[in-house]
């Protein structure tokens, strides 16, 4: 059994190659260089670990994990032409530098090198591995539908919030592990637990993803802290407040976001704390955590193999960056 | 042995149905509204009739002309905001109704569920057919992104551009014919010479394009004619007529397309006519037409059989719309 840091040695051994062709330049070049931007390659690994919590690790889970990462990275690259964000990692995205029609067509290739790599699996199983991927492939866009749908509305529930999340972002994270499952030979039971496991687990890096925006150690963090705050983002934070908070705390809230002052982080993350919203989302994300640790104690495989999972786990909730 | 519009007719009642989930409407809903939009369905049908070539139309073929209808339609969607095209079919763009964002998804999203139809394929060839979807995949997104570079360039040689095109339009015209023939049992010589037929077919078929946008009537053409002229397209004509035009009159072409004066049309379809252009135009299109068939020719099945393919060759090529 290997450790996350490992496999991530492992994964990124296999993928950094070159994945697109020469030419044209205008195109690829683009691609390779939002590949090199690098990134925690959480989604390959984790398939990877799916693969090993059954049986050892067949080739074919490198091809499913690298056609993972690089859907992975389509996205990204599509979602910042739509947020209009000027950095990812800390670098200029493909639109800033290339404009947005050759952002559009590198994310377009990349998404089919995405389905190069699947077709490259020669498992009895790669049927079911591609109706997963696509699936999930249709719920990140969804999700991401959502959330644009979402900045237009005034008063989101914490349910649709977390409908939408999961979808963005938890479905990839639990299909890599599905996926990673089914080369390693689980049946549907284990497989569906597993898959909860990490549409849980999501949430709770999500929680915790939105805390660090707020409340992050700017030294550590590498984003701005209260960029979503800025951004006039429904986070579980800012939805939290909004429901928790006084009439007139909730007034000025509002008031913050219309007139955007600027001391509007500090005066919104006073609000914040003001509500207790450290331990309400502190407890949130345990509770959810908790439920993902049930459904990974269900899986029938020896304990033992369940720990790497169980570590990166507590990584994902925990880290400060 | 069926002709195309009787393939229409059968690949329009198995495409004709709902294509996308219900909700969320604000993606999905659009991607089925620009499907509504219609077309002339070439590209499916060219799938059929690569099928019916060697054998019986069997279901898979469906699948696989469905897959092509949407990786076309996905084209297009973002071909669309590329162009900033208002316009498609004379009805508003999936951007032009709902943003650049949505649009970008949906196109994202109809990719996605072009993959799905593949997967439906239950031939002992479908990796082969993926693998030719892909490569054509690619190409065309590298047709596009040539398309755009050669905006930028002052010069173009009729071989930059037929190389651009044969990426843009022709491969995914041969692409369909040849995984048509895969599901009817064709061999690798075969299928090479019906994907070159295709290919070829594909750029008389543009420079028809290109003829008609200058010189079609425009009762019948259905697009505003001149609108390459407009635009300062580098078509098979203007590179011509760039070639072949004394050194005052390439001047003029140049200020005119520098300049944009309201005659822009006239005066550039007055030196088009000087160089001859609707004659070489002809000539460069037979010269392809005669190639393609000499292709058809050579493949190894009855020559009845072909009839249907050159019937269409020849709509083609000296359609008026």
């Amino acid at each position: 059994m290997f450790q996350f840091e490992e496999l991530q040695q492992q994964f990124d051994k296999h993928f950094s190659h070159r994945h697109f062709p020469a030419a044209p330049a205008s195109l690829y070049d683009p691609c390779e260089y939002f590949l090199g931007l690098g990134g925690k390659r959480i989604r390959p690994v984790l398939c990877l670990m799916g693969n090993e919590l059954f049986d050892d690790i067949l080739p074919d889970a490198f091809h499913v994990a690298s056609a993972v990462e690089l859907f992975h990275n389509f996205t990204l690259i599509h979602d910042d032409i739509m947020d209009k964000a000027p950095l990812r990692r800390g670098k200029p995205t493909v639109h800033a530098l290339h404009g947005e029609p050759t952002a559009l067509l590198s994310g377009d290739v990349m998404l089919v090198v995405a389905y190069e790599e699947l077709n490259k699996v020669g498992s009895s199983h790669t049927r079911d591995i591609i109706s997963i991927f696509n699936r999930t492939a249709k719920e990140v866009c969804e999700g991401q539908q959502l959330d644009m749908d979402f900045e237009q509305v005034n008063t989101l529930s914490l349910d649709q919030y977390l409908h939408m999340i999961s979808l963005k972002t938890s479905v990839l994270l639990a299909a890599s592990l599905r996926m990673g499952a089914i080369l390693g030979g689980a049946g549907e039971g284990n497989q569906e637990l597993l898959y909860e496991f990490g549409r849980k687990l999501g949430i709770a890096f999500q929680i915790q993803d939105d805390y660090l925006d707020a409340f992050g150690d700017p030294e550590k963090f590498g984003k701005q802290v209260g960029g979503d705050i800025i951004a006039n983002k429904k986070t579980f934070l800012m939805i939290h407040a909004l429901e928790a908070a006084s009439e007139s705390r909730r007034h000025e809230l509002r008031q913050l976001m219309a007139e955007n002052p600027a001391d509007k982080v500090e005066k919104v993350l006073a609000i914040f704390r003001e509500c207790g919203i450290e331990e309400w989302a502190r407890s949130l994300k345990d509770q959810y955590l908790k439920e993902a640790f049930e459904h990974l104690e269900d899986i029938a495989v020896w304990s033992e193999r369940k720990e790497p999972l169980k570590r990166l786990a507590q990584y994902l909730v925990q880290r400060d960056k």
